[in-house]
């Protein structure tokens, strides 16, 4: 009675979020659970391989695409595979909007009056397919788009997903000669980093840039941090009540089933009317 | 090239500081992580047996001790076992000294003035075998017996490791003919619910109330709590080092390694002299 589940990065907090949720299902249900984690490139097929090997009753996919020849071998041996917080139509998935919630964020600093907006994210290509930062960051072209609001070449900062490289990317929007009044971030954590980059260069928050994040992990309520929340540990504990259910159904496997989570925009102490 | 990782309940703040420790090195070295999570006492054996069928090539054990059948079948096919945040001579392991981190947590209350000291921790009997917290309680009753201070019996609390047990716990406490004028407790998460309790009464902290954690997670620093510090990445990333240096070491197995760390005392803000 084993689930085997994949994970990239699963000592960052949303993924420990995910992993919370779907965690209590499988245990109260009586499942162990083997993780594998994904820190490299590299460790996509190797970790998709492990899990095939280790015959587990039930597979669940965190927050990434399977590799196409590792997901035919596994649904050849009858294995039911979820896919949590990532839209995957072939298999049974939870995810979120994330084009409109790059579009949620954007338009509440609009909102407040700013018009110099800038955006922090994830690299466009990864070797993950990970997808939820270019997807937040078309969201926040598409609010300024409809505002009519130019974006500078120099407001789109991409960098590897961690707080510090955040922090740095920060240092170079501030200063620009014409620096934004607000960040728009593909993550909390990356939001954090903007923090400090502000706080780095004196710069104060809300008073001299607002800043959003997106995923509402523990430490946005603890600093303040205005953020679009997803339901994390819902979609983790969602994901692991749909391969429950398909581990116990008899064959073939059920049709997939889609189920979309809300979002909403959390205003804390981060965001404000930008300066005069 | 894949290390296998028994974790109790590896989504607590705590194990997730250990393992981001580990995980760093292993996958900076190639090595997949493959987690056994232990959420119920019968995973214990289940998810032992389970890494040794996985024929990993090395294994690591957080923050418990391992059964002893299970020791002997991964010995006798000569894999290495490394320990982390436990006291285990048997094998290779990081440890604290939790007696004098519960003891140094006490000494810094009474040095306040405070005289009336409740502990609250786990529960002295586990089935997992966790030690941690009765150790933090012994220190804290040396202290007390150093300092001539008499623990009444109804200021031990002991109750499941989680927030809102402590929460329950506190309110027990602070309604009490002579409630204490400040609290040790076992771990920062326990010291959270304490803090929730005493807010939830309307007491304030600290000037009503001082508390102290344990460990230093992430939150503490947020919250401006006191707390005796281990450094928990360290303790990880040391664990997998010495864990790396056996798999690479000849046949037979070096001699053990016990490495202790060090313990520091933060002082933030939820610790002060006690109400006149």
């Amino acid at each position: 009675m084993t689930i085997g589940v994949l994970a990239p990065f699963f000592t960052h907090p949303s993924a420990v979020l995910l992993l919370r949720g779907a965690e209590e299902r499988f245990t109260a249900s009586g499942y162990d659970i083997v993780l594998y984690n994904i820190g490299r490139p590299e460790q996509v097929h190797e970790q998709f391989r492990n899990v095939v090997d280790g015959r587990p009753d039930g597979v669940l996919v965190i927050a990434m695409p399977p590799p196409e020849r590792e997901l035919e071998r596994l649904l050849a041996a009858r294995v039911p595979i979820v896919v949590v917080d990532f839209r995957y139509p072939a298999l049974s998935h939870t995810y979120i909007d994330n084009v409109a919630g790059g579009d949620l964020a954007t338009r509440h600093l609009i909102e407040l009056g700013h018009r110099r907006i800038a955006f922090v994210g994830d690299p466009s290509v990864n070797p993950y397919g990970f997808d939820s930062s270019v997807d937040r960051c078309a969201g926040f072209r598409r609010a300024m788009a409809k505002a009519g609001l130019e974006i500078p070449t120099a407001y789109i900062k991409e960098g590897p997903h961690a707080r510090h490289v955040a922090h740095r990317l920060t240092a170079e929007l501030l200063s620009l000669e014409h620096p934004p009044t607000a960040v728009v971030t593909a993550s909390d954590t990356q939001a954090l980093g903007v923090l400090d980059g502000a706080n780095n260069l004196g710069v104060s928050v809300p008073l001299g840039l607002s800043v959003i994040g997106f995923d509402d992990i523990e430490a946005a309520e603890y600093v303040g941090l205005t953020t679009v929340r997803q339901p994390l540990s819902l979609s983790g504990a969602r994901g692991a009540e749909l391969l429950l259910e398909a581990i116990s159904a008899p064959y073939p496997l059920p049709a997939p089933i889609a189920e979309q989570l809300p979002l909403e925009l959390i205003v804390r102490k981060s965001t404000a009317p930008p300066p005069k």
